[in-house]
């Protein structure tokens, strides 16, 4: 049998896996409410009409990590590490570059123009005076009120839809559901899709019903490899997509390998490759046309104002490519 | 052999199994400075002076979830649900009834006096005037000015310290500071172990160093069970100290049961037992003295109120007993 033979039967059981990930799943609560949401006619219609398109383009963008349930009255469950910093701040530069965004985020996870902000109690941030007047402690003002008038600004402008998940199961659900909403914008649509995925889960139907009991001794389990979505989202939900998507490895070997092997397979347009240890200061984009590393230019930049440039430049090139510029 | 004998037996194969844990453990990080916050005569020494003091007592609130991290350098790790809710109430309402709390919570949970404020985006409970002054948008402003003078008044009263902890290995070597710092106290020391604690993890030496690769098929996994450390917190870190522990489930069939057996194996004085379907409106306290059931009085009140309340009163009882009153 040829590679073109072995290809399609590969593709074939890839879409088998993909059709029961999804007939497995637990029904995504509130998927008209995300369609409608994320209909490009319904929040950024205003933004798109277009020769007078005020926007240039909608970004996906996808953040956090995806959790895998162990048990369906969920106590336990399996998460990937992702502070969700990455999607936040590459949402912050999207809306800059005058992208609308629909930022596809962990429950919980950082948010845009949150990140000079404290994790756990901003409320340190704030006193009440007299009673009644809220003020911003010192040393935080300039910072706070910043984040408050560019969010506000995002949101009332429309160039900021946030979509909240925690399961994998909601993540590949909404993903599906946005592309098809997005498919209608042609190449003009991007996904950025830097949620930290899980790649096993246990299916819904094998997962324990109640709480796992501790006291039989050791815990066997035995987890499926989640379907690789990112070929459908390119063959079958938003074929005309700019699409990126990352590669994150701890171990700096094998990385470059792997996001090549992730540009051929899934045929993404740019994949960035990031290393656990250093990612916060440097990424790669591997494309078809090489590779180009990315530095963050000083102590206080964001590594993601280089990166987001890029890939706006490669964006706008593949958009004349394909004749809608 | 008799009862007396195989007790033995077990209690000293749970010690072992407790310092192989420690052993094995990745060293805590700021250990000192936890050791040196912890301590009663430095955090909370101005509360507790002897006959004058303004603190009826000292509680260690544990509260959110543990992590069980599944590789070295991590990015996948096994998670335990909890909002951390009932942790940060319960904490408001000891702080009310005059216990200097240290709360030892999971990292991005529930903070107190934060319960009632967006879990996202707190950004939309504000906006600027005229560029530069702050103001709370309106239908939230009595919530929100609430939580920040309740907050500071914690705080700068000396009577909350926070200190996070994100694995199962963090949770167990920060419970032993504080515990150790504790015992002083005597029975005036309380623990309030709401934290959802991991019953499985993979030992350091036995975990994957690098991301574990998804291409090779299905992942199998075993997982060892955590070592009971109720037990060697009653026996050995605070012999003294009034213990109250949570049981969680899922099945109430098996809830009641487990929570006895709980009572019994580790000595705890009440075990708090709650089923995941109701546990924000119902509780079980189980003691010694029988079982008392607790429902949150309206729908606007927290369980927490009535059942510190009764926490409260079996901790007096509890110092008088020893000779502490």
């Amino acid at each position: 049998m040829d590679a073109t033979g072995r290809l399609e039967i590969s593709q074939g059981e890839s879409f088998i896996d993909v059709k029961s990930f999804f007939e497995s799943a637990p029904p995504l609560k509130n998927s008209d409410s995300i369609t409608q949401k994320s209909s490009p006619t319904c929040c950024f219609g205003n933004l798109l009409v277009s020769g007078n398109a005020k926007s240039v383009g909608v970004v996906c963008v996808t953040s956090g990590g995806t959790t895998v349930p162990l048990e369906q009255r969920c106590v336990r469950y399996i998460d990937n590490f992702s502070s969700g910093n990455r999607g936040a701040a590459s949402t912050e530069y999207f809306v800059k570059a005058g992208y609308a965004v629909i930022f596809v985020h962990r429950r919980g996870s950082c948010q845009p123009y949150c990140r000079y902000l404290p994790e756990d109690s901003f409320l340190e941030f704030f006193e009440v005076l007299n009673d009644s007047e809220i003020q911003v402690c010192h040393p935080h003002a300039t910072v706070v009120k910043k984040a408050i008038k560019e969010y506000h600004s995002a949101v009332n402008g429309g160039f900021l839809l946030k979509l909240p998940f925690t399961t994998i199961f909601e993540y590949l659900q909404i993903i599906q559901v946005v592309a098809t909403s997005l498919s209608c914008l042609g190449p003009r649509g991007m996904f950025y899709l830097a949620a930290a995925v899980s790649d096993f889960y246990v299916p819904w139907e094998n997962m324990a019903k109640h709480k796992i009991q501790s006291a039989a001794g050791p815990l066997d389990m035995r987890l499926t490899q989640v379907p690789k979505m990112l070929r459908i989202l390119r063959t079958d939900w938003a074929p005309s997509a700019f699409c990126v998507s990352f590669k994150l490895e701890t171990d700096s070997e094998i990385l470059l390998q792997k996001a090549e092997s992730a540009l051929r397979k899934y045929q993404m347009h740019v994949v960035v490759a990031n290393e656990l240890a250093t990612y916060k200061r440097e990424v790669i984009a591997v494309s078809l046309d090489g590779k180009i590393s990315i530095r963050k230019q000083s102590e206080d930049a964001d590594v993601e104002e280089q990166l987001i440039k890029l890939l706006v430049e490669k964006h706008n090139k593949y958009i004349e490519c394909c004749g809608m510029g």
